[in-house]
């Protein structure tokens, strides 16, 4: 059966991180590895009384199959709340899609042909690079640095090659937890300005900052460029795979054909627990209580870091978000470390599947979000005791 | 924005079906067109009572994320329930979807390049359809008859072209209501056996039989060409969009990949739900009611048409399922039937969407599961009456 299969799904790479997970299913790893929230703040009380509650009101209704596009009433709230934050979006421009990932998918399936060009951040987010292998998108990496992305780089790529999708994650990015800053966005929005690329603004984990202002969204800047990305899975809980994607008319109708192929419509049950949960409770407190326990665990990781690492190795010390990243001292293969590490029960994710095309990378991913602010500090000193005994 | 698009959105056929729904939302309009389980047969309250057992029982590692193959205790009860109808499937070998729609579309991306040929039934399923368009599938279809597919086709077909994917719904057909017989499945396994094509066997029917004996699956028969794909929509509940695909070991890990990169994983929450409800409720008792019910209602259908539908009318006698097929007297067109229908407040799905390249057909699609026996006789005879004032 090996010539069955079709050349694209040779391409996408398996979830590097997948493996590494089923390796850190050992109780006594303590693991950096994921990109879990935090599951002792899961609303747990309120998502059962909002259960109770659609059941009790909605009965059977919401056991029939439902609209491709979403329940009108989450689609209602989502534009809302974009309200609240300064954007103007109808409810008609919103697709309930089942994760954020799946709105990768769509888009891929509505934009990409094979060969089609699509720019990247490098390190970039694993889940795209995989959405978009399955269209056989040739990928530009672009590298990020402290304040967003390299504004030259993007300007050289977009002037010598057509570019079509323009991925990015500008809040806490994943996996490197920098953020783009105003003075960058702008630059780029500048630079996509008039041009027929599409920016794809995947922001999972932009209201989760602890530090710092908020920035303009660029559906703020260039709204006829870009196509936004939300989800509840970080805000609210992750098992229901509530995303969506805002998106204009035109791009819309494709979408929603795309999702009609792809599974008919999201989870209705979970759609409508997760709107009277909103309705029931103050979201705006929730997620402060989110921000407040990733800020202290962010904290506590930067300092163990700081107390335990190699002083020639460098990291990243994120504003909001659930992962910081890690630069070790040049020569040192994070693949390697990795190995050693699960020896001395700790994981985490070496930097080689956030790169396209490199290997043996110096580089790593630490998430804090989903380990105690105790257990970080013994997490770090045992990954410091790794670094300390590795030839450099 | 126009040539932003991929050129295999274009492909992709809007589902008609989705459009007609519409149209039949007025409440006055009795509609056959869609394609919905009775709502009233729903187990609202089994349904509340094992959502309430698991967050009492599972608490907050229900809400958190989840395996991309899917829970491994329901997928063992899926390979246990197979095990009761005679097929030994292990639960490594199923993969839980996002409805079975989304099997589709995970072959669609596992086996499909650009052009490759799909044989399809004709009439066949739109969602099929559209899921193989998205991959720019080549379709091959080939008559349904009274019993299976046209094997004298299908061999002639096969002999001629390398045909990747032979997809089929050889339970209570959709459209058609046809079933294939034991002997059309012996024939189209005695066609297949040695070649590399995949049967992709849809059955998320075949629990559904009112009348005759259940036939072997294409599993049985032919499991190293078989593709089998169930779902729990049309015999618990539709709304959770929990299905699964069975497949071997080698096309299990493509399709894992794709997964992936499609949706992560299904909704969880619902998982756990459907579980708990499997095992603290009798499925067969629940099935039997079903099946009655839809018994029931098919017989009230096909003796109203009987009486009123003009005599040179033809129609299928589905033996369980939820949809039956009329073929029209030759030169009527079923869009126009439909458009004088709906002003008499009868909607149903002309055959025309059913069809990968023929357009002004003169057949239809009847559903009878989602409407009770007293409005199907009221329903049917004002489609009768229109039938008879239409110019042939």
């Amino acid at each position: 059966m090996g010539n069955i299969f079709s050349d694209r799904i040779t391409d996408v790479p398996r979830s590097f991180i997948r493996e590494i997970l089923k390796v850190a299913i050992d109780e006594s790893i303590i693991s950096f590895a994921g990109g879990l929230p935090n599951r002792d703040l899961f609303p747990l009380k309120e998502i059962k009384a909002a259960t109770n509650t659609v059941l009790d009101t909605a009965g059977k209704d919401v056991l029939q199959y439902s609209s491709s596009e979403g329940y009108g009433e989450l689609r209602e709230w989502i534009a809302k709340r974009y309200k609240t934050k300064g954007l103007t979006i109808s409810p008609d421009n919103i697709l309930i899609t089942t994760g954020s990932q799946q709105g990768l998918d769509l888009l891929g399936k509505t934009v990409l042909n094979e060969k089609d060009a699509v720019v990247i951040e490098e390190p970039g987010y694993l889940g795209a690079i995989q959405a978009f292998s399955v269209y056989r998108a040739t990928f530009f990496p672009i590298p990020v640095t402290p304040d967003g992305i390299d504004t030259e780089t993007l300007a050289h790529t977009l002037a010598h090659h057509t570019i079509k999708l323009f991925y990015c994650v500008p809040n806490f990015q994943n996996p490197s937890g920098i953020s783009y800053s105003t003075k960058n966005r702008e630059a780029v929005a500048g630079i996509l300005k008039g041009k027929e690329t599409i920016l794809v603004e995947d922001d999972p984990y932009g209201e989760l900052r602890f530090i710092g202002e908020p920035k303009p969204s660029f559906y703020e800047l260039i709204p006829e460029n870009t196509v936004l990305l939300g989800s509840f899975s970080k805000i609210v809980v992750p098992s229901f795979r509530i995303g969506w994607i805002v998106a204009g008319p035109e791009m819309m109708e494709k979408l929603i054909i795309a999702k009609q192929a792809s599974d008919l419509h999201t989870n209705y049950f979970g759609q409508r627990i997760i709107l009277q949960y909103l309705q029931d409770n103050d979201i705006d407190e929730h997620i402060a209580t989110i921000r407040q326990a990733y800020g202290r665990q962010r904290y506590a990781m930067v300092t163990a870091i700081k107390e335990c690492f190699p002083p020639e190795t460098t990291y990243t010390e994120p504003e909001g978000g659930m992962f910081l990243w890690v630069t070790l001292p040049k020569g040192l293969s994070a693949m390697e470390v990795f190995k050693e590490a699960i020896k001395q029960k700790v994981a985490f994710v070496p930097g080689d599947p956030f790169y396209v095309n490199k290997k043996d990378v110096n580089t790593l991913r630490l998430n804090y979000s989903s380990v105690d602010e105790e257990t970080i500090r013994i997490g770090i000193k045992r990954l410091g005791n790794v670094l300390k005994t590795m030839p450099a």
